[in-house]
C-alpha cells in the first residue's frame, strides 16, 4: 500500500483563495492493500485535520460498498461516495465532488464550437454510476444523453441519432489528469466555509404569557443536533466531539486552522452593584446573542461560564439564563455538562492527596529509605524521571545520575519538609457541604498521629478552575498547573506541585476538560460554555480559550459576548486587568446591565434579601428612587468602564412590574453619565425578538472610537496596584493593611511574585467592603484584612473582609422539589 | 402540518417477519409546513424510536436539499434522500430504500409476460432524480432504458425502438400505493439487522516481541469509530449518545426494542485465589471475546468494570487489560470514562451533605420552625413535595393538606431525630486519600458545634456504584436509591434518602450513569465497561444492565463474557448468589483463571508481594509446586462453582516463565478435577489468536449439561446463610459471631431485612480469613466481627476481618511517571 501527501499549492490564486499554504491542503492517494488495512487507512486519514482528500486508486474488485461509504463524504475527491453520487443526481453540487472523469468529459463536451445545447450525446461503455453520473451532467447542461449498451445493431441506430459519441474507458487516465483540478475545489470549499456568514437554522420560539418555569420553557423547546449546529458555523466533524446528542467539546485545532482568520468583535456583559437576587447578566448574555444571531443574522456566540452543581441542589436552581434566554437543554448545562468540574475536582484532590501523604512520608522514614523509594532500582537501573528532573534543577542540583548525589543534595531533593501549618492547598467538592468547611484529617490510626485542620473548598473555587479560565493552551494550562504554590516549606520556600511530582497527572485529568463544550440558545445560537472561577477570590470569568475559540468561529463581521461576575467593580475590572492581560484580547464594548429593582435599591429603597417578599417600594413606581440609584451606583459602575477606555451600553432588564416612565428615566439619566446608549431589553419574556434594540445599540457601539489601556502597570508595587483599585474603581479614600497582610506582600515580593496582577476578593454587594452601604459610598478606607496568592492561576488575592468558599444547604433545599420520571426520562424542579 | 402515526402489522408474516407487533412499525407522514417546522418536525421524528419511516407528501417547493438530508437516511422511506440516491445508483440495496413509484413501475414491468429482458423501455416524463432510479433499474433488471425528453419528433422515433413505454407523471399516485411496501421492506429491514451474525470489521493485530508496554500498544492501534462499531452489531443511532469518538452511552430503549430476541451464552470470568499481583481475569476476559469475535466470528461481548481512578494514580495503574487484551483507547478507559464514577461521587456526597444540613438544622430550631421552612407558603400556598408525601406515608400519616397535621404529627414528620454515632453513610472521593480515613466534620463556628467523627471512602465503594450494577432499569435504580438507609434516628428507627427528600435529585444525578459505556477491544471487538463495585463491601461485578443489553445483542448464538471480582470463593459466589438473583440471569460457563504463578503459591512456595522481586521458585520449573496448588486450591474452586451447578473451564494465563510441562501438569489436574476442559491462553502476548483455544473450549463447554441452582435459600435465617458460605465455599469448620455482629442480625431482622441475599466482606488472599493461609484451608472458625447492609443495593454484608475501603499513596506514586505531551496530547507512564 502505497500513503502519499501531496502538498498542492500552486495555482490556488487562480480561485481566489488567499493565504493559502502547502501546509493547508494535503490529498492522499491510496493505492492498494488488502480490505482490512484500506479501511483502517480510510479511517486514519478520516480523522487526520492535514488531509483534505483521499483518491483511491484500486482495483474495482476493492472499491466495495464498505469501501466506498467509510470514506468521509467531504474528503470524497473521486465523488465516489453514495452520498456525492446522490448529491449529483440530484443535482446539488454546492456540497460534495464530481467524478473526475465526468468533469473532465463535461470540460471537453462544453468547449464544444457551436455549444451542444440541445444535442444528443451518445455514451458508450459509461456503465455503472460513472455514467449515470455523466448523463445527469450532460442532461443538466441541456443536451440529450443516450446511453449505448454495447449491442453493435442498436449501437449503429444510436449513432445516427447523436451529434456526438463519448466513449468512456480510460478512466485511470482522466482520474490522475483530473486530481488537481478535485484538489483544489475542495480546498476552495473547505476555505468558503471559514469566512461566510453561518447559515444558521434559528429554532422559532412562540413565547407564552404568562412565562412558564425555566425546565418548561427549556423542555418544549427540540435542540439542533450539536453536529449540525456544527456544520452550521464552520466547524470540520474533526474538531467536534460529541457528548450525547446535544453537547460536544471543540478541539483546538480549530485555533491553527484559522490563524489567519481576523477576530470578530468582543462584547463583556458586565453589571451594576447587583440586589441579592441577582439581575440578570446570564440572560442579557444570552439574550443580546439570540437578537443579534436570530434576529439580526449577525454571527454572533455567547461564551458562558459553566455553574458549579452545588447550588443547583442548594438554593439557587439552574444558571442557565432563564425565561425565553436560556441554554438549552437546561438540565445537561446545570449538572455533568462534559465532566470538567469533576476533572477538577479530582486533580484538585489528587494534589491533597499528595500532599499529606508525602508529609507522613517524611515524617516516618529517613532521607535513604525516602530516596530508595522515590528513585527505585528498576531492573537494576535507578533513573529520575523527568519530573524529579525538573525539581533537581530547582534545587540547583545540575546532576543526571541518582547515585552521584551528595547526602545533603539527596536530603534537599527528598524533603518538600512542607510546613503543616502553612499548606494552603485545600480540598474541594462541588457540593454545598457546610460541615467540610474546616474539620481534621489524618484521624486513622494508620496515619500515625500526623493529623491536621483543613477545610474543602467549594470545587469552583480551586485554582485549577482560574487556570482552566486563564490558559491560552495545553502547554499554558501544564506549566500553570506545574507552578501552583501549595505551601510553604519550614525554611519558608514554596512547595509547587511540580515539587509533589504530580503536574503531568494533573495535566492528564485536565486534557478534556480544556476543550470549551458547545451548547446552543433557545433560538438554537452557539454558546461556548467553559470554566467558571469563583469572583471573589478567583476572577470570575469564562475561559480565555473559548473566548478565542468563539472570536474566529464568528469571524470579522460577527460578536462574541462574554458574561463577568458579580458588578462591574469585580467582574469586569478582572476581566480587564487579568482576563485580558492574560488573553491579549481587547474588548469593542461593555454592556452594563442594570434593573429598576437593584436601582432603587441604591437610590435607598429598603433591604432586598433572598426569601422574604420584596417591600412595595420595588413594585410601585417610585421615580426618585430610580434616579437616586443612576445617579450613584450606574453613574459610578459607567464611570469605571471608561477608566478603561471602552464605550458602554446599559441594557435595563426590565420586569414586568417597571413602569414606562421608570424605564425612560433610567434610558436617559444613563446617556447623560455618558454610556453610548441605553436600552430596555424583554429577552425574559420575548427571547432575542426582546433584545432587538440592544443588539441594534451594541452594533452602533462597536463603531465608536475604544481606546482600551489596563489601569495599573504590573510593574508597580503590589500596594500600589491595589490602592489604585481601591481608590479609582471603588471610590475609597485609601486602604489599610494589617501585619499579616503586610507581611504576606514582603514575603511574595522576595519570592518574585510581586508583579502579578491583582484579583480582589471583596464583597459584590457594595462597591465598598461595607455589603450594607449601597450606591456610591465615599469616604471609606478599604481594609486588606490578608492577602493570598494563586501562582499557577497568576494573580495575587487581597481578601478584603471574609469569603466563604463553601456554601451550605438551607433547611429545604431545592432538591426536595427535583424529582425523574423514569418513564419519559424527565427531569422536574430544576427552577 | 399533519403529523400522522400509522401502524402497520397486516402482512408481517408474509415477509417472515415473528412477533411483529403494531408497536414496532410506525411511519409518520408530513404533508405541510412551513420550511422551519418542516425541519424541527422531522429532527423530532429522526430521533423518535417509535417512528421507523417518514414520508415527505409535501409540495416540490418544500423539498430543498436541507429538507431532504435532513431525515436520517434509515428512515427515508421515500428514497429521496442523496444517500439512499446514491446507494440506488450503484446498486447496493442492502441499506436504504427505493422511491415507491420507481419499486411500483419495476413491479408492473417485472410482472410483463413474456419477460422484457433485453427489450427497451421508453421513459417518458421521468425526469431528475426519479427518471434516474428508475433508468438504473430497468438496467439492472436486464432492460435497456431510453429517457424521452419531450421533443415530438425525437420521441416518435424513440418509440419505434422500444417495446415497453412508461409515463411517468402521476407521482403522487404511485406514493400512496406504495407506502405499504416500503412500510414493510423497512420493517424488514429493521429486524434483519437484529438477528443476523455480525458483520464486524475487526482490528488487525501484528503482535510485538518483546510485548511493549500497554500504553504503548494501545496507542499504536486506531480503534474504529465507535459509531461505526455500533453499527455493526445492530445498534440504531438513536440508541448511542457518543462521548467523543471512541466510547459511547447505549440507552436503555434497545432492551424494549429487542424484547423478543433470545438472549446470547452468558460466560462468567472467575479466578483462583490470587497473590497480590493478581492473575489476569481481566486480560483472560478480552482475549477470550476477541478470539470469539475476531478470529471465530462469533458474536461476543465482554462486559467489564469500571476502574476507580485512584489507583491509577496511586500503584496500580491501567486496567484496561494488558498486553494484546486489552479495551481501547486505555487512557480513556482508565480515566473519566463517561463520568459515571464522578456522578456516583456527586449523588453521594449529596446525601452525606443533607444528612449533616439536616442534623444541624433539627439541633438549632424548633418543631415549628422547621415546619415552616420545610413546607413553606408559596404565593400563600402551603403544599407538601411528593417526596415529602412519601414520608408521611411511611410515618402512617395519611393527610395531604399541610394545615392538618397534628404537633406531634408535625413533629414525626420534621425530625428525622438522627443519631450522631449512628450514621453510618460516608463521604467518597475518587482518589486515594488516606487522610480522609477518619475526621472530623463541622468544626467550623458555622456549625455550631455540631461535630462528628466520620470518614471518605473510595469511590467505588460508595452504595450508589453497589445499586448502579445491580439496578436493571431506572424506576428500579431510583427505588433502590430512596431506600437506601443512611443511619439510625434516636428511636432506633432506619432513616432512608427518600427520608431527606433528596432520593428525586439522586435519580437525576444518576440518570446517564445507568447507561452502559460502548468501547472497544485492541481487534475492534465490543465491551460494555459498566459499574464497578468494591469485591469486597460489595458484590464486585459489572452491572446487570450492561450483561442485560450486551446478551440482546450478541443473539441466540453469541456470547457474552462477564468478570467477577476476586477469587471465585468471592466474586463468583456473589455473582450467583447476589447478582443473578437480581438479573434473573443464568450462567453457562465458569471460566476459571489460574496462573503457575499462584499454583506454586498455593502448593507451598514463598510468599509473592508487590514490589519485591519473584522467588526463584516463580521462574524456574517446579512441577511439584504446581501440582500442590492444584490439588489444593484449584480443584477447590472447581468443586465451588460446581457447587452451583455450572460447568468450568480451566484458562492457564501463560506467563513466558512458565515451562511446557508446568502448562501440561495444570491442565491435566485441572480435568481430574472436574473441569470440562483446561486449556493455556496466550493473549497477553499474542491477542485473540492466543485464546483459540480457550474460545473453543467455552463454545464446546456451553453445550455441556448445566443445572443452575442458587446456594441458598433467601429465606432461611441470616446466620444460617452466612454459615452455608462459610461452610460449603470456604471449607470453614463454623462461624463465630461478634456480640455487635448477633446484635446487628436481630436488628436487621426485625426491620424486615432478614431475607436479603450475604455479600461476605473477606480478604480474597486465601479461602478463608487469614491472607496467609494458601491451598485450601480447613478446620477453621470462620470470626464475623460485625454485620452492616446496603439496604438500597440489597443485601447484608458480614465483615470478616477489617476491610480497608480508602487506599492510600505509597512514597511514589505511579504519577511521577505520568505525563502528557501538550502537542502531540499523548499520555505517557500510565503503564
Amino acid at each position: 500500500m502505497v500513503g502519499e501527501l501531496v502538498g498542492i499549492a500552486q495555482g490556488s490564486e487562480r480561485y481566489g483563495i488567499p493565504q493559502l499554504t502547502v501546509r493547508d491542503i494535503y490529498i492522499t492517494i491510496l493505492a492498494s492493500g488488502d480490505p482490512c488495512t484500506i479501511l483502517e487507512e480510510i479511517l486514519k486519514l478520516n480523522e487526520d485535520p492535514r488531509v483534505h482528500g483521499v483518491c483511491l486508486h484500486l482495483p474495482p474488485a476493492s472499491l466495495t460498498s464498505r469501501v466506498l461509504n467509510t470514506i468521509k463524504p467531504e474528503k470524497d475527491v473521486d465523488g465516489i461516495s453514495d452520498l456525492n453520487m446522490g448529491r449529483l443526481v440530484r443535482g446539488d453540487m454546492s456540497k460534495g465532488f464530481v467524478p473526475p472523469t465526468a468533469s473532465a468529459v463535461m470540460e471537453l463536451l462544453e468547449r464544444h464550437e457551436p455549444p451542444l445545447t440541445g444535442k444528443t450525446v451518445l455514451l458508450v461503455g459509461g456503465e455503472g454510476p460513472l455514467g449515470v453520473a455523466l448523463q445527469c451532467l450532460i442532461e443538466r447542461s441541456g443536451m440529450v444523453a443516450l446511453k449505448s449498451h454495447g449491442s453493435s445493431e442498436v449501437l449503429q441506430r444510436q449513432v445516427c441519432l447523436c451529434v456526438c459519441v463519448c466513449v468512456c474507458v480510460c478512466v485511470c487516465v482522466c482520474v490522475c489528469v483530473c486530481v488537481c483540478n478535485v484538489v483544489r475545489s475542495s480546498s476552495h470549499w473547505l476555505h468558503e466555509q471559514q469566512y461566510k456568514a453561518w447559515r444558521l437554522r434559528s429554532l422559532k420560539l412562540q413565547p407564552l404569557t404568562p412565562v412558564p418555569s425555566d425546565i418548561e420553557i427549556s423542555r418544549a423547546q427540540t435542540p439542533k443536533p450539536v453536529d449540525q449546529l456544527a456544520e452550521e458555523i464552520g466547524l470540520l466533524p474533526e474538531e467536534l466531539e460529541a457528548y450525547g446528542r446535544t453537547k460536544a467539546k471543540v478541539r483546538l485545532s480549530m485555533l491553527d486552522r484559522l490563524h489567519a482568520q481576523p477576530d470578530g468583535k468582543y462584547v463583556l456583559v458586565a453589571g451594576i452593584t447587583p440586589t441579592p437576587l441577582g439581575e440578570g447578566k446570564s440572560t442579557v448574555t444570552i439574550g443580546l446573542v439570540q437578537a443579534l444571531s436570530a434576529h439580526l443574522k449577525l454571527n454572533s456566540f455567547a461564551c458562558l461560564r459553566q455553574p458549579s452543581q452545588g447550588p443547583t441542589f442548594g438554593v439557587k436552581g439552574g444558571a442557565a439564563g432563564g425565561g425565553y434566554a436560556q441554554v438549552i437543554p437546561m438540565e445537561e448545562f446545570n449538572l455533568h455538562l462534559t465532566g470538567d468540574i469533576h476533572a477538577i475536582t479530582a486533580a484538585n484532590n489528587l494534589v491533597a492527596a499528595a500532599i499529606d501523604a508525602r508529609m507522613l512520608h517524611e515524617a516516618t522514614q529517613s532521607d535513604k529509605a525516602l530516596y530508595n523509594r522515590l528513585v527505585p532500582s528498576v531492573n537494576g537501573v535507578r533513573r529520575f524521571s523527568p519530573i524529579q528532573i525538573a525539581r533537581l534543577r530547582r534545587l540547583g542540583i545540575d546532576k543526571t545520575d541518582p547515585g552521584s548525589l551528595m547526602p545533603e543534595e539527596v536530603s534537599a531533593f527528598v524533603r518538600l519538609d512542607l510546613d503543616p501549618s502553612k499548606v494552603t492547598w485545600q480540598r474541594v467538592v462541588d457540593t454545598n457541604d457546610r460541615f467540610l468547611r474546616k474539620i481534621t484529617v489524618g484521624q486513622a490510626s494508620t496515619e500515625k498521629g500526623q493529623m491536621r485542620e483543613t477545610g474543602f473548598d467549594i470545587a469552583v473555587a480551586s485554582e485549577i478552575m482560574a487556570i482552566l479560565a486563564l490558559a491560552d493552551s495545553l502547554s499554558d494550562m501544564k506549566n500553570r498547573l506545574a507552578r501552583m504554590v501549595v505551601g510553604t516549606s519550614r525554611s519558608g520556600q514554596p512547595v509547587t506541585a511540580e515539587d509533589l511530582g504530580v503536574s503531568g497527572a494533573l495535566a492528564v485529568l485536565m486534557k478534556d476538560a480544556i476543550k470549551p463544550t458547545l451548547m446552543q440558545t433557545l433560538e438554537g445560537t452557539p454558546v461556548f460554555v467553559h470554566a467558571g472561577p469563583f469572583a471573589n477570590i478567583a476572577h470570575g470569568n469564562s475561559s480565555v480559550l473559548a473566548d478565542k475559540l468563539a472570536l474566529k468561529l464568528v469571524g470579522r463581521n460577527g460578536f462574541v459576548v462574554t458574561e463577568a461576575g458579580f458588578g462591574a467593580d469585580i467582574g469586569m475590572e478582572k476581566f480587564f486587568n487579568i482576563k485580558c492581560r492574560a488573553s491579549g484580547l481587547r474588548p469593542n464594548v461593555v454592556v452594563l446591565v442594570a434593573t429598576v429593582r437593584a436601582l432603587k435599591m441604591h437610590g435607598g429603597g429598603p433591604n432586598v434579601s433572598a426569601g422574604a417578599p420584596l417591600p412595595r417600594e420595588y413594585i410601585d413606581e417610585n421615580l426618585d428612587l430610580v434616579a437616586g440609584g443612576c445617579r450613584s451606583n450606574l453613574r459610578k459602575q459607567i464611570q469605571i468602564a471608561h477608566l478603561f477606555g471602552v464605550p458602554v451600553v446599559v441594557a435595563l432588564n426590565v420586569f414586568k412590574t417597571d413602569t414606562q416612565a421608570e424605564i425612560d428615566l433610567v434610558c436617559q439619566i444613563a446617556k447623560e453619565c455618558g454610556a453610548s446608549d441605553a436600552v430596555p431589553c424583554h429577552h425574559w419574556a420575548q427571547g432575542g425578538r426582546g433584545s432587538l434594540e440592544l443588539a441594534q445599540a451594541v452594533n452602533e457601539a462597536t463603531s465608536r472610537p475604544n481606546n482600551f489601556q489596563f489601569l495599573y502597570n504590573l510593574e508597580i508595587p503590589i500596594v500600589e496596584k491595589i490602592r489604585t483599585i481601591a481608590q479609582k474603581v471603588y471610590g475609597a479614600d485609601d486602604i489599610e493593611l494589617s501585619p499579616e497582610a503586610k507581611a504576606k506582600i514582603d514575603y511574595y515580593n522576595q519570592q518574585g511574585f510581586g508583579t502579578l496582577p491583582i484579583c480582589m476578593a471583596k464583597t459584590h454587594l457594595s462597591l465598598s467592603h461595607m455589603p450594607e452601604k449601597k450606591g456610591a459610598p465615599t469616604g471609606f478606607i478599604l481594609p486588606i484584612r490578608d492577602v493570598r496568592a494563586s501562582i499557577g492561576a497568576g494573580f495575587i488575592y487581597p481578601l478584603v473582609g471574609t469569603m466563604s468558599t463553601m456554601p451550605g444547604l438551607p433547611t429545604r433545599p431545592c432538591f426536595y422539589d427535583i424529582d425523574l420520571d423514569p418513564v419519559t426520562e424527565e427531569i422536574t424542579g430544576l427552577f
